[in-house]
């Protein structure tokens, strides 16, 4: 059979999410005989209810090959999940009948655990509507919860981010400490899982080689022995590095981000826990702090990506294609760790529901006992996921991306009301 | 004559100030007819006060040629300067001591204004002491606020990390703008300058390229005009990207920081201007907001630094030594522009005196009539400030650097007491 083809993105960002698409567009292309045209949904899902479609076929393919070194996501994305099937059965049948108007048979849908439970969800209704759909997941998350795979496309190079930017501000801090700065605190993303906080233990090429604290959010933020363990290593050292997860939590299970009204969509945006921690570490122990908050930086600095990450999220769109051409749909692709070094993977994939709405969290035996720093496991585990460099073609001092045309296919349905 | 060499850092650090050092060290080697033994200063001036110098015989080539790709200042810097001679002539007469007792008739002192005032004033008491003492100045500063120089090192790489960071980001904003974050700030430094928000500016190619707002220290806050200019820019290109000073005040001169309670040596630390930011367009105009704040990692990224500033840091060191040896001392070693493009420069140098305590702030006619984007005139001057990259080596996922030894020389003098 050949069909065509959809591919949406879900949730936010990462430096190689468009690596994927590129992995995707490629492998379409290369089988005529399966796949007709690739269309992108613009903004995600909600392009997809809105019949708001990239027409691929206007991209060339050097537009399509430079997708690999363009951060954020060029089809666009959203935060907008869809609801039951029992109270909102329209929606999954508005994309049937997005789907049935372009002859899509295919849906790729790259995203979390979240977008997982909607694929789930979508072939469900497909089913008992006779249209003939086959879906598979592409994994996504900076944040490494996603479940049953060795690690998300997105997470290797956000954790490249942070071990680099603490290894280089430790330089910094270490040169100041003398008569000023004593502590640099760095704020990276993780609102339930800490592990891009314990990432930032790969600054360190040996354990204790830097006065690092690392803050998960696995582990209750006790004041007392947090601001023990600064002071200790103000002592030994001289300075001290912190790297906290935004989802730092008190014993209490309250946040302590100043940022918790910032509420949308049922989705608390965080932020500001480096600055909290800087006034107790002022307030307790007199030292002068310095704090970065790295936000969207982590998750779109495409210039110092992992290349190991790179080259899994274009595997995996890759393989997602196959999956689709081949059989094995219903399933997310996911990453299969055969070796840690030198490391060595190969793909696999699970059934959609095995890692709907899942969440993998930082496990007890990467964290040390007094829970501030990472384990021998918890390295040879991570240190692979940020290896090697792919460095962007730059001009004029910034990085080169080839433009896209994002040519919109006509519509040929009603216009749809978003709920 | 042959002496002695002591080079010393004062103030904040760069991607590039180790550059400096390298071309200072590695000039001093290539004259042993002038230069005999090279020491560094432990954290700057303190270190020269206390008798703390490093020993640079100890040091091998590689290890010297290593400091081109190392953040931070590994000498060590301070926020200490020195008082009038009239009520602290003990401080300088105490220097003189330190360098008669180690041969030393050569400093080197790299900073910014306030280090060329106090070099200048050493070489005053020095005079009077009789003591043969040649003094030359290296510039430094992120901030790019160094008088009679065409730019100084530290910025160029700086700026480039700005100009990346904001771009990288812009794309990400630009993909989640259709239903969830539509602005995002990246706050700068610069307390007086605006010339890191300046840089941007950047961040696009062409003028209006992206929905850009800086917001340079240079011009008052107001807030009716800045959130009329984030809402046009979110109503035409969807999404909006702010680069902010910290140093932003109000049109009563107030800081807008949150932090300025946090005081140290006379030195207000700033932050938190994003996060003010922030509140104010969610409750205006009620678009979702990302704020990230640089920090120390735009002045450490050396992972991304320019390779034009690299190469200026370098070349800044070499000439310092060449100005000690060949005459023309009593000066800073400054760079002249001789063409925007291709950029051409050659080095030059101005008497200390020239330099001490001035501001250079951005000129008003690199700023647009709104206040809220740079003139090509802007354009002109910076681009090519951040051309180039200079990947640093990497081992293991993050750049490696070759360990100094950091040998200190054996005291002669009887312990000095801070003020």
């Amino acid at each position: 059979m050949t069909a065509n083809l959809l591919y949406a993105q879900s949730g936010g960002m990462t430096s190689v999410i468009n690596a994927s698409a590129c992995g995707v567009i490629e492998a379409a292309r290369a089988r005529p005989e399966h796949i007709g045209k690739v269309f992108a949904a613009r903004d995600g899902i909600v392009g997809a209810l809105t019949e708001q479609l990239y027409d691929l076929d206007a991209e060339s393919d050097a537009a399509i090959a430079g997708l690999r070194h363009l951060p954020g996501g060029v089809f666009g994305s959203c935060r907008y999940d869809l609801q039951d099937i029992a109270t909102h059965r329209h929606q999954y049948e508005r994309l049937i009948e997005v789907f049935a108007a372009h002859d899509i048979g295919y849906f790729l849908y790259n995203g979390g655990g979240g977008s997982m439970l909607t694929a789930e969800r979508l072939l469900q209704v497909s089913a008992e509507l006779g249209y003939p759909l086959k879906v598979v997941g592409v994994p996504k998350t900076i944040d490494n919860d996603l479940a049953d795979t060795d690690t998300s496309p997105g997470f290797g190079s956000a954790a490249k981010y942070v071990a680099v930017s603490a290894r280089e501000a430790a330089c910094d801090v270490a040169s100041m400490a003398g008569t000023s700065t004593k502590v640099f605190i760095l704020e990276v993303m993780g609102r339930h899982a800490g592990w891009l906080a314990a990432a930032g233990g790969l600054a360190e090429r040996t354990p204790g080689e830097l006065p690092l604290v690392l803050l998960l959010a696995e582990r209750a933020f006790d004041e007392g022995t947090f601001l023990e363990a600064v002071r200790t290593r103000v002592n030994a050292q001289g300075y001290c590095v912190i790297v906290a997860s935004e989802g730092l939590k008190d014993s209490a299970g309250r946040f302590l981000s100043i940022n918790t009204d910032n509420k949308v969509y049922d989705w608390i945006q965080l932020g500001g826990v480096a600055a909290g921690l800087a006034a107790r570490i002022k307030q307790h122990l007199g030292y002068r702090t310095h704090w970065a908050v790295a936000d969207y930086l982590q998750r779109s600095a495409r210039h110092l990506a992992s290349r190991t990450d790179l080259e899994q999220a274009y595997a995996c769109g890759v393989e997602a294609v196959r999956l689709l051409a081949e059989g094995g749909h219903g399933t997310m692709v996911t990453l299969r760790r055969l070796a840690d070094e030198p490391y060595r993977w190969e793909m696999a994939s699970v059934p959609l529901a095995a890692v709907a709405d899942l969440e993998y969290l930082v496990p007890d035996d990467f964290i040390t006992p007094d829970g501030f720093g990472i384990t021998d496991a918890a390295r040879r585990y991570l240190r692979p996921l940020i290896e090697g460099e792919d460095h962007p073609p730059f001009r004029d001092g910034i990085p080169h991306y080839e433009p896209l045309r994002l040519t919109l296919a006509a519509t040929r349905l009603p216009a749809f009301e978003l709920d």
